[in-house]
This record gives C-alpha cells, structure tokens and sequence, in this order.
C-alpha cells in the first residue's frame, strides 16, 4: 500500500500466511480452549481472508489434551470453500488419522537436532525420515490426496543440543524429498535464528529443494522474527507460518512471545505492498475476541495497540498525533 | 558469534548502538527521573560498552522537566573516557548551550513532514534549515569543535500529514549537507517505516550523502524495529540509535513501543558477528536496574526474558529446555 518503490533486493509480490494458532499457539497454553471458540476463530481467520489453518494435531489427547478435538475442527474447516486445513502429525498413526478425515494438508516434524528428537518423538532425525517414508507409501496404497509437508525444527539451533550444523539440515532435505515428500518448510522453533542466518540457510537448501522448500516458520522469542520473515522473503519465500496474537512460545519461559504474530506479519507484509488477501479490521476484532478468551495468558504483536499507518488508511480515517521530537 | 557464512546480502562488519534512553526514552514518559538515576544510567551503559550516549536536550524546562538536568549530565558523561555525548538541541539557543557544555555532539531534529515541522517547532522544514545554517556559522565563530548531527525526522511517513515524499527527505538532506551539517541521519518517528521502504530511502539518499549519512533511528511502533535496522545495514548503515528497554513511544499511545530495544539490537547484531563491544550481562542488568527506576512504565524487549541463545553462551552455561513439536 505505501508507494515506495520495491526494495534493491526485488520482493516477492505475493504471500500466504499459514495461522497456526491454533496448533502451535494452543500446544503451548495449559488452558484448554473450548471446541466452540476454536470453531469461531477458525471462522473468523475464514473471514479475515486466511486461506491455510493449521487447525490442530493428531496426538494422543493425554499428551496434548489442548488439541484433542482437532478432528472436529478439521471437519469443520473442510467446509470452508477455499480453505487449506492442515494438520501436524508426529507418526503414522496420526498421519492415517488425517488422511482418513481427509486433510488437504499434514504436517510432519523433523527435528535437525538430534537432541530435540530424542527429547521430542524418542527417535533420530533419520528414523524420523523412515517414517515419513512409510507415511508416503501408505499415502500411495490409500490413493490419499492430502499433501505431505515436512517442517525441519530446530533447524537454526536448539535449546538441547545448541547449534545445530547448516550441513545437516540439508542432509535431512534431500532425505525427505527422496523419501517423497511433496514439500519442505524450515522452522526456527526455538527462536536462534537471525536474518543473516535464515538467508544464508535458505541459500544453501533452495538449490537441492527448489519451490518445494516454501515455508518459513519463524519464533520471535528474541525480537527476530519479522527481520526473519524479511530476510527469507528477499530469499523468495512466500509462505510464512504465524499465530493471531503470537501465542504460543515456549512452556519453560512464561510470557515468552511464540510464532511471529498474524496480524504484525500481515502488516509488514502489506506495508511493502506484498498481496495477502487480508482484513485488517477483521484481524483485529479476531485478535480482540482471542484477548478475550485468553485472558490470562501474555499476548504480543503491536498492531492491534498502534494502528494502521494513516499512509495505509483511507484519507479520511482518524489517526493518532504525535509530537516526539525526533 | 554465529558460525554461520554471512549473509549473501554482506553485511558490515562493525556497528555502533547511540543509546537515546535519556532523552528519546524519557521524553515520552511523564515521570521524571531523579538525575542520580540518569547518572547510573550512564555509567551503567558506558561499563556495558556503549561508547555514544545522547544524554538529553537542551530545550526549556517548561517543555520538558524530564530532560531539566541534561547540562549536569553531560557533565558527567564528558569525564568517561572515548563517550562520545551528544544532546539534542531544537534551535540556536540549545545550540550555544550545547557548545558552552562542549558537547561532543549535537543532534539538531528537522521534519521532513511540513506538518510535523510546524506543529513541533512552528517552523517549516525550510526555516529550520536556515536555522541549521546559522548554527553551523556560530561554531565557526566560536571555533568549537561540538559535531553537528541532523535528524531528519518522519522521514518514513507522518502521523499527521501521512506520507512524506521520499524526494523531499532527500532536498533536505542536500540542504542541510549544503548548510554545512556534518553528517544526518534518517529516522522513522512515529513507526511507519517497513524494510522495503528503508532500503529504497537510504538506496536514494546514500549516493548524495555519502559516508555523511550514517545513522539509522528506527521506532518498534508496529513491531518493525529491528526488521528496519537489518535492511539499513545491508544497505550498509553500521550507527543505530536504540533505547533500553525499547522505552519512549508515543504519548498518545499508552503501552506503544518507542525505540527499539538497545538490548535486543545488541543481540541481533551479535548473533550476525557484526562487532558493537557491547556486554550482555552488564545490559541485562542495567535493564532490570531501569525497570525498577521505571516500575509504573510498559516497558518492551525480548532479550531480558529469553536470555542469549545456548549457542551464544559458553558451553558451560545453563540454558532453558523446550519441547514444542515444531
């Protein structure tokens, strides 16, 4: 929307923003959202012009009861015209599970940590690859549609184990490519990763994966995680994972901001005239109704606070005034 | 510290955080710091590494108790040894005082926004350049050696009158380079800078400006702040001004975030190598000495919080668990 003109480095003109909110955000909230609010908020994604949700997982409910009903919301989603509905799954099971219900997309972890995997699914990154090959094979004997998308955690460094090596990574790509999976996203679960890292990484797998390397899953647990949206979208990635709100984070650190937040992603995307298909005002009375059934929990993202630039609003819409010095 | 190859975009390989808490920071705040807190403050940041501190203004005291005692403070800051301390100064006045007190620096503020300008200093930007030239001719007069800084403020857009053409920021700077200025630098005041836009104003300014232009003030207003610094640097800006914990804001907007954060900043620039000398314990701690001077005030930052990645801190070194499946 600003007039500016594009950016020395050329950017994309458009990007799709993936809310997983209600996976990634809930996973890591101790209270149980209603099933009810969940429908809403899907909905309201629905109508903000969201077009991928990640609307749970298929997990054993004891491990995250959090996300117990995503075969509800997964049925509910599907009835959305237009709307990806995607769901994570740690292991067969839960991939049978999606593709029995029918989701047109299943997200299947990797951790590039072998520590985080351990800790994570008790497997090693490459028993990991062998399962998501099993899960491709019974794709093919079901003749399933749903798409098999890999999301390598950890993929900038872990918590457990710390750095964690570029050369891995790749390793872990071409090993899930061979394996047939359709795409590949890379996650910065734990919030390492800075914007000369995500290009350099991203320069190192694009030419192996090609255009089936199109996620970028950012954690602003340090502040990084728009300049890391930023970077990967000068290395030409257009899809972006995110959570209305930021929620989400890390269970060990309270108040600690999780995926970069919807609305603030939406923003700078919008701002740098990067087509998204969203509503702002719609994202934000979502993002006040999600305030308000989490009301105990922390929130983040700015947007909602300060507004839209008023070179972003219609000339005559009001618009706070100013007067610091510099 | 990251072992990974830098950017594809290059980057450099040294930057320095001017900490503008003092007066960017305190400004915006109604409280009045006690000046044995400001002491600490800038003892604290200069035992941390900082090495440019812009310490106050010299405006009236009606306008801005907060900043009454910046002639005692930049007494103080002048007996630490290689602190480069700067004051902001709004016209020839402030500048004759900032000259007596032998201010390393002065930062003189001009509006790029006509509306801006007058509703600041009831000037237009083109009197406010004359004003600049005759502060040039009085240190030359007076033969001081004080360096004379212009800020070209809501360089990126205006809460007042909207969008500020990227052509008029630029007939200013030439302006004021021609009044005889010895360096500028852009700042976004209200927020309304995105990454994009950054790169295509200094891309616009930095042929006529040169080395000149060498300071980069960007406020976290929507959550842009440090996405905004990464695409001045690959621009190659290595001066950033940057308050602890991201205080300031605006008035207006209760809770808003001002400048980016000084401690995040450190972080990001670390985390890519580039050099700031700056002591990340030693922040922390004059953070939370802060907090407490500013218990009633929201303050912003990540850092504080999270902690330096495991990857970023001697092997030896506690560091938090997480367990989020992607």
């Amino acid at each position: 929307m600003t007039e500016f003109t594009p950016a020395p480095a050329g950017l994309p003109r458009h990007a799709t923003i993936r809310e997983v909110g209600l996976r990634d955000g809930l996973q890591s909230i101790a209270h149980v959202m209603p099933t009810e609010q969940k429908l809403q908020w899907i909905q309201g994604a629905y109508d903000a012009g969201q077009r991928e949700i990640e609307v749970g997982s298929f997990v054993p409910a004891r491990l995250l009861p959090q996300l117990a009903d995503t075969a509800e919301l997964l049925a509910f989603a599907k009835t959305l015209p237009g709307l990806v509905a995607s769901v994570l799954v740690p292991n067969l099971k839960g991939a049978q599970r999606a593709m029995e219900c029918e989701a047109e997309l299943m997200l299947l972890p990797l951790s590039a940590s072998h520590a985080h995997s351990l800790a994570n699914l008790r497997k090693t990154p490459d028993e990991v690859v062998a399962d998501i090959a099993r899960i491709v094979d019974a794709r093919e004997a079901t003749g399933s549609r749903t798409v098999i998308e890999v999301g390598i955690s950890t993929a900038f460094g872990c918590t457990l184990q710390g750095r964690v090596e570029p050369a891995e990574v790749l390793r872990l790509v071409r090993a899930v490519l061979d394996a047939g999976a359709d795409r590949v996203g890379l996650a910065d679960t734990v919030g390492y990763a800075d914007p000369a890292m995500v290009q350099a990484l991203f320069a190192l797998i694009l030419p192996v994966a090609g255009d089936k390397l199109n996620c970028g899953h950012f954690h602003d647990t340090r502040g990084l995680g728009l300049a890391n949206v930023y970077a990967a979208l000068q290395m030409g990635v257009t899809r972006f994972d995110a959570c209305l709100a930021g929620i989400g984070g890390c269970p060990h650190a309270p108040g600690a901001s999780g995926n970069v937040s919807t609305e603030d992603l939406a923003y700078m995307l919008a701002s740098m005239d990067i087509a998204t298909g969203l509503d702002f005002d719609k994202l934000i009375a979502l993002r006040s109704k999600l305030a308000g059934w989490l009301s105990t929990e922390t929130l983040h993202g700015t947007l909602w606070r300060a507004g839209l630039p008023k070179t972003m609003k219609p000339a005559n819409a009001p618009s706070p005034t100013m007067t610091a010095v510099a």
